[in-house]
């Protein structure tokens, strides 16, 4: 882990303004692709080039089950993580579908659920078997935290390796907006009642439950708010550290990650914490209806491209998204200027 | 025209509740994936089905010139119209690139350009040669702007006969937002200022002149707010008649219609107003920075799937939310079940 963080340079700020010349030259009054202009900037910043190749994305889901679940914060049975992953390794899920459609390489890796799931595709490197009741003990132990952050850059490495040039990161795991609430009232000092909401369906007294749970397991745990490894292993999830690694080593191979979610937000965040230089390669996919995602999201000064009022996870929102980075790549390397395609340009 | 309105049902409403029900027997939280449930059920009313085929989709920009652009009311000079068109056929503009994207067909159709336009594949259609200076005398003759709605209809016809299956309705024709403006100011009342904007690139003095010209033509034109087809005459443009004419022949066909930015969500209204059931039909792809298209949206109920802050038309808008639509389609069709998939529902 140390020796890949070492290797993270910030992005590349002069390639940057020259794609930012570059727009002013190109068939369109200055400035009116809006985000799509600035998401062609970041692109640059990131590859380096004015116009880059993102293709093929790997979508990678990690899965792992939480011990928090037992104190009844989720809508769904504990079991669910492990029929999920089932479904994603035959290919029924929501970002399965999607995945197909931007024609990704899709990669499940069991981080820590509690089961052995037999379903054919599926990566097992766990760390172990769910984290720890927040609310009564530390998720895991620091070395615990690092090796699944570990199994993250892995996830990343693998994907590179099988050609993948930008990376979208998913997640699984019942109870894991409880873990992902925690370590956001942590990091940023938030009232736990404002990051806390429905996560996959839960009414307001139930809401209300899972906001004490929370505050429960904040008082109770031991950890430093500015060290995010302390944070991760007192509150956090075995799949939110290796969303960790994997925005880590995404930064460290210069591939533009597409951030989904609340919890894919939350492990960008720890990423961050980290390693400020992976805000960078860090593309915002998709705003969350959970309200702890806009919290998240202004501690990293993000502007996600959708607002969808999708509430689902998986990396669902970050792959319905990706088109939107495949357009401005497409934008960059293909559009006329003005110069070439001799039309007029602004009356003085 | 008339006979083709005739033939426009209302969309199938009993086809969106099955929708509706069979969404949640899919493998997520109920609702959990937003907007793009909404769009799946509004397909299934359009289709009729479960779940359509959408691909490939038809992209239509239609391009006139309008004699309001002598008064000063854009930032580029007329030419640019006839030079953009040329654009588009060499594949050089910003629509070209994004609908190469969603492997669209494209066309081009010059419904009113000014000058003859060189260039290959770009099919004239022609109901006069620009409209008239709406500051001075009509926009067209009401048989005008009947010819020119036909037109629309034709390019649907040729697009459906190309076996396209939805369409996205693009335009070109410089001081379109200001004609767009008048009609718009003229269909609902609201003050002008309220519905001008910077269209390509005005400063706030130029723009206070664009809303004194909308002013002169609302004073001197004579037309019947809840006529559309005397407001068009009066105020319009010959591109957006074509636009008009092209939703109208998409909902007669039971084709999703993709809506781009301000002057096609003008047209789009215009359409309603001839036709209300054509609602049914329209998907809103953009909400473009342009401050009057928030006007003409809440005159149709309609919330758009982007909001990236662009400004361009030519249908680029519509173009960039085409994948969600296919998203919308690919869930329905390819998603497993609670039930096939042997996944626990959520805890009583």
């Amino acid at each position: 882990m140390h020796a890949l963080i070492a290797q993270i340079k910030p992005v590349d700020s002069a390639s940057g303004d020259r794609a930012r010349a570059y727009l002013d030259t190109l068939t369109k009054p200055p400035g009116s692709l809006g985000m799509l202009e600035q998401l062609a900037i970041q692109l640059s910043e990131i590859s380096g080039e004015l116009a880059s190749s993102i293709t093929p994305p790997g979508v990678v889901v990690f899965a792992a089950d939480h011990g928090v679940a037992a104190e009844g914060v989720s809508a769904f049975p504990q079991a669910v993580t492990a029929q999920m992953v089932a479904n994603f390794a035959h290919g029924g899920a929501a970002i399965n579908v999607f995945a197909r459609q931007i024609n990704a390489h899709l990669e499940v890796v069991d981080v820590g659920v509690v089961s052995d799931v037999e379903a054919p595709g599926v990566i097992v490197d766990k760390t172990r078997r769910a984290s720890g009741n927040i609310a009564t003990e530390n998720a895991m132990y620091p070395e615990e935290a690092q090796a699944a952050i570990e199994a993250g850059i892995r996830a990343v490495e693998r994907a590179r390796k099988a050609g993948c040039r930008s990376v979208i990161i998913g997640e699984m795991g019942i109870a894991n907006t409880t873990a992902s609430s925690a370590m956001l009232a942590a990091f940023t000092g938030t009232a736990v009642e404002e990051v806390v909401g429905a996560g996959t369906g839960l009414n307001s007294q139930q809401q209300t439950h899972k906001v004490s749970v929370i505050e429960r397991a904040l008082a109770a745990r031991d950890y430093e708010a500015d060290k995010p490894l302390s944070v991760l292993a007192a509150l956090g999830g075995l799949e939110i550290a290796a969303m960790a690694g994997a925005y880590l080593a995404a930064a460290a191979y210069r591939l533009p990650a597409v951030v989904d979610g609340f919890i894919a937000t939350v492990a960008a965040l720890t990423a961050c914490r980290i390693c400020p230089a992976v805000r960078g390669y860090l593309v915002f996919g998709h705003r969350s209806e959970e309200p702890g995602h806009g919290v998240a999201l202004e501690a990293l000064e993000a502007k996600p491209l959708l607002a969808l009022g999708m509430r689902l996870g998986e990396g669902s929102g970050a792959a319905l998204a990706f088109p939107l980075l495949q357009a401005a790549n497409a934008m960059m390397a293909e559009m006329a200027t003005f110069a070439s395609a001799g039309i007029a340009d602004k009356a003085p």
